[in-house]
């Protein structure tokens, strides 16, 4: 079996939210399609070791942000990587409050809808609730952001706790991410130098190829002589 | 309640085959993601009044083959818009047989997986299938076909009976495709004149702007004098 077949299904990127005695939460999710058009419902599929799964059996009820292709990465990151539990995601998020009281995410998003949770079905690590389209709205005529673009063009991949998480191409991705990362470019604040580390510094005793991370401490800008704490990256 | 915000989830395009006792069929489906990661399972939404699906519900299995983005409208056509009962959408299709004995097309598909149905659950006019996935393979790099693309680019639309149906959509999609066949050239297959109907034949007594199938039965080509019978579509 060729599990990154699995990766050739396609999915849009949503930010789902639930809300249950005060307490709220959003989290990135995939899995989710239409599963009849009259009356329209749809399914979505969370891991139930989330917190927005606890807040969606409660409530009986969700809210789906479809957000849009230039939906920056570190907002994903936030909704996606982080757990409501740890922090407040929705703290400086633009919201607006749905029929049932539940926060919808206005912010990178081309539309939302409200769902009443009307049936579940346990599927080992995840749950998939099914439920009536209770409002659906459009905010912006900007393109929805796929699972493909934010995967291939960004360079994202799904956590441990997703449905599509797929342990090799995480490896492979961060791989990618910590080899782009150490050919960075650095800038001196001081004079406006700038290190790549392509070239290296090989007058300063650094071999073209060396990431910034790795000069030693001692190094200095070849130009005005500021320390390698006076470097931002570029 | 703007419904058209269905539209903006994303989707991919399959073809779902199953076998029963000897019948098999296929139809397409958009509705389709991973529920989990381990073990790695599926979910799909299947119309109950489909042939495909009284298939599945029988013998708990089906296959899915992830469809290309160079897929002929026709073949969308065959599988999505024409009744299994009716024709036998299978023949003269390329196929490999699935450990469980059911047909995996190959014809435009770049993978293809086997899954083996665990649960179900009635969601109203569908079901929604659940199942392990017991084998994947790829057949081939291409990218995969998406709904947006077959919608936006191919001008498709879905069938009554998919969870997507949207009849705005239809009606709509319906007048573009009728507009755009109006506006089709038409060629003598004497001579070689072009009969466009931006121009028309205004020696001819034709309008500039009528389509070929309002030109009067007693027109004839104003290179050649052949009949309108020796018209083809350019």
């Amino acid at each position: 079996m060729d599990k990154n077949v699995l990766q050739k299904i396609s999915y849009g990127l949503y930010v789902v939210c639930s809300k249950y005695n005060g307490k709220e939460n959003g989290q990135i999710a995939n899995s989710v399609f239409q599963v009849t058009s009259e009356p329209p419902t749809l399914a979505i599929s969370i891991n139930r070791s989330n917190l927005t799964h606890e807040l969606i059996t409660k409530s009986k009820a969700f809210t789906l942000s479809i957000l849009d292709k230039q939906t920056p990465m570190t907002f994903v990151g936030t909704f996606g990587f982080k757990c409501g539990r740890d922090i407040d995601k929705m703290d400086g998020v633009n919201c607006v409050i749905s029929q049932n009281d539940i926060p919808i995410i206005t912010d990178h998003s081309i539309a939302y809808i409200e769902i009443k949770v009307t049936k579940n079905l346990d599927v080992g690590t995840h749950t998939i609730f099914v439920g009536d389209v209770i409002d659906a709205q459009m905010l912006s005529d900007e393109d929805p952001l796929t699972y493909e673009y934010y995967h291939t063009i960004k360079g994202g991949f799904s956590p441990k706790t997703a449905p599509t998480y797929n342990k090799e191409e995480e490896v492979k991705g961060k791989k990618i991410q910590k080899e782009e990362r150490n050919m960075e470019k650095y800038v001196c604040t001081v004079c406006g130098y700038v290190y790549d580390p392509v070239k290296g510094d090989p007058d300063g005793g650094i071999a073209p190829g060396t990431p910034f991370d790795e000069i030693p401490d001692d190094w200095v800008c070849p130009v005005c002589g500021a320390g390698k704490e006076a470097f931002e990256l570029q």
